[in-house]
């Protein structure tokens, strides 16, 4: 992966997020770990997990497959009581961050810095963004990944891979005429492996997804045909 | 203590917010708290750790203490990436929290809103402030413990309970017009074991303590001659 | 009215959020606030608006009823780009500012700062709150009004005064634990005289209303059913 | 201009940022503007004026230079009390506003929002930057103008024009890689004549000026100073 910190994040990569879902919660969420570890080892697609920061530790130590922070704070060591120091995470086992989800919007001059800071820190970046000029933008800044979710579609069902194609081609093609490397993700409404499928077929290189892992009855079965999609992809 | 969530909170407290400072990350964390437990077993003085997010899963497994988070956010289980979880901190092994502190200011309904999610998780609220009357504010939501801490003193060295003694009685007598039963505390500036009696003096039940420990050559004797001034109180 | 800082404001009062609706800016604007004055004349009525910051102005120039700032900072002046001075609202011709809106939720720790400032300024202060129990937190602040408003019920059209009385007299109740001298105004869901009648015969002293003047087809129609409610109640 | 919304708007142009100085709040706003307008009727050189937001409407109605807003929200009309609606200030007289200034830093989503909702209302945006990167990311979302302030040195009297030489052309260069078309200004510590030619020099067209001005013993002739060194320039 073009700028990656880490070798064990590879393309195609299927990025979940735990959220705060109590699915995603403490054991549920080591559990939850094991099971894509699982399906990274049968399939050797590369799977991602992002739980909260208070599992980090937990599973970071539990399974080998890269583990992102759901987000961190631009600021260095110090006196930032309650927020997130890229150290921190790294120290507990993280690998990346993602940064700017639409649930956790940040400033301009915040990603620029945390983007920074997370090199400093050998931790892979995911920038999220809610459309094609945004996603540009962000990739001005130089992230290893950026992760185009259409805010609307987010928990849907509805995918943005196959309802609105045109927002994933167009986020590709603004983000190229900034940016070569950034490895480009879609996210919001994925829950099926035809979804994966779609996206990677759109020229996308993975996708981030949440409820769509998270809340499925059978998660080791859902992440595994979305691994499935990857590996039919290659 | 009164209102208490966790039979390990003891009054007179010493509660040490390592903030992110690279002396409280980590291992390093991991080394102070186990610094603190021992200086607790020894003297049987309560001392609580407030650790980062990522911190308090293996502290809160590794020592006997009460172990804080720095913030918890007011949402419940659901789709909110980057935020903190009542539960995920909970389950990790906290059994406190620091509510609004000055490097973390919090909305006045968020506030609430925490108390409250706090109190299903059963994790002591510690909220802080910056001056009397928003001490008094903050007690009507009926928190376990209030904390004072003037903003201009914090990390000066230069004790709030010596420098300005008016400011920790008024806030005690404010607070009691309005909540008879929350623990009041006192911070900024506590970095030896005399301003920790100043402010037991005064009628707190403990101090809100940072860089005089974290930050302190001797971690070890730093907390044991705090330990001691609240020893020699009773 | 007790604590109050402007002669032009009494009680009962009919306190008009102009929001950002665009039947309430600009020219519009101009219009609702002289035909709020025209009700107010001819019932004798206290009748306050709170139009956007661009439109105070021109309001205040046109009309004699009290206008307030939708929102001031907490800032003093100096370089606070962005940010509402209180001075400036002030010297533009409000008497008084709605603080901590629902729409514009604020930290503890500045609501006691805006406070404070607006009494400098000699600006009378409308704290907005969402539940009893934080209205009695503000009350501890000392403001000269508190405004209990449930969010659920914010623009519904189901009257906070009909549908949830308990909320507004326990609220009542609680504040008057804490501070005798505030003015409690509710609203939430106030769209008819009647519901302005059960808000006063519940003990409060005004309604604190939006959608249901400013985007009633009869807006002078509206104010005035509502100032008939006052007058009757008196 | 190219993509100026207003044909007020010419450059070079001397941008003045009221900030919430008292020196630019109320009464002594509007004499700012009116001397800013003495001298650009005096010397043909464009100088806009970015006042509080309560001053927008008696200043855009008194003087006939650009009048700008120093905020604005990315909401539509609807239920966003306290914040400022494009329309409002557009209705009031501004022609355009800053965006992201470095004492209202945004998120990302929202200054494309904001940018977006500015040219619906025709008001030309200034975005404020912190550096190269920021600026190019900014850039690539297409506002008019692009105002590259390192934080630094606002307010500190130490021209970033002659100090920090290479962050001006550098944030040009990177600008101009993504957009042909955006107005590139500077700011941070111009207070001289000569600083603003430096400005030019280096291939901006204008500065976003302050303190420099608003708190200059003689305004006038400060932003006289100012202009004389833009005539000089072309």
């Amino acid at each position: 992966m073009p700028g990656s910190t880490s070798s064990k994040i590879r393309t195609p990569i299927i990025l979940v997020n735990f959220k705060t879902y109590i699915e995603g919660t403490g054991k549920n969420a080591l559990k939850l770990a094991q099971a894509c570890e699982k399906v990274s080892l049968e399939t050797n697609v590369c799977v991602g997990v992002a739980p909260q920061f208070a599992d980090i530790f937990s599973i970071a130590n539990a399974v080998s497959i890269p583990v992102f922070s759901q987000h961190i704070d631009p600021f260095g060591a110090g006196s930032f009581t309650g927020h997130v120091l890229p150290e921190s995470v790294k120290e507990a086992g993280a690998v990346g961050t993602l940064v700017n989800h639409s649930e956790r919007r940040l400033k301009l001059a915040d990603i620029d810095a945390i983007i920074t800071r997370a090199r400093e820190n050998k931790l892979a970046q995911a920038v999220c963004s809610n459309n094609a000029a945004v996603s540009a933008a962000a990739a001005v800044l130089k992230p290893d990944m950026i992760a185009i979710e259409p805010p609307g579609l987010i928990g849907s069902g509805i995918p943005v891979s196959k309802a609105k194609p045109e927002v994933v081609s167009g986020t590709i093609d603004l983000v190229r005429q900034v940016n070569r490397d950034a490895v480009v993700l879609c996210g919001a409404g994925i829950t099926r492996g035809e979804d994966v499928a779609a996206a990677l077929k759109l020229g996308t290189e993975g996708v981030l997804v949440a409820s769509g892992i998270v809340k499925a009855k059978d998660q080791y079965g859902a992440v595994m045909e979305f691994a499935e999609a990857c590996r039919k992809h290659r």
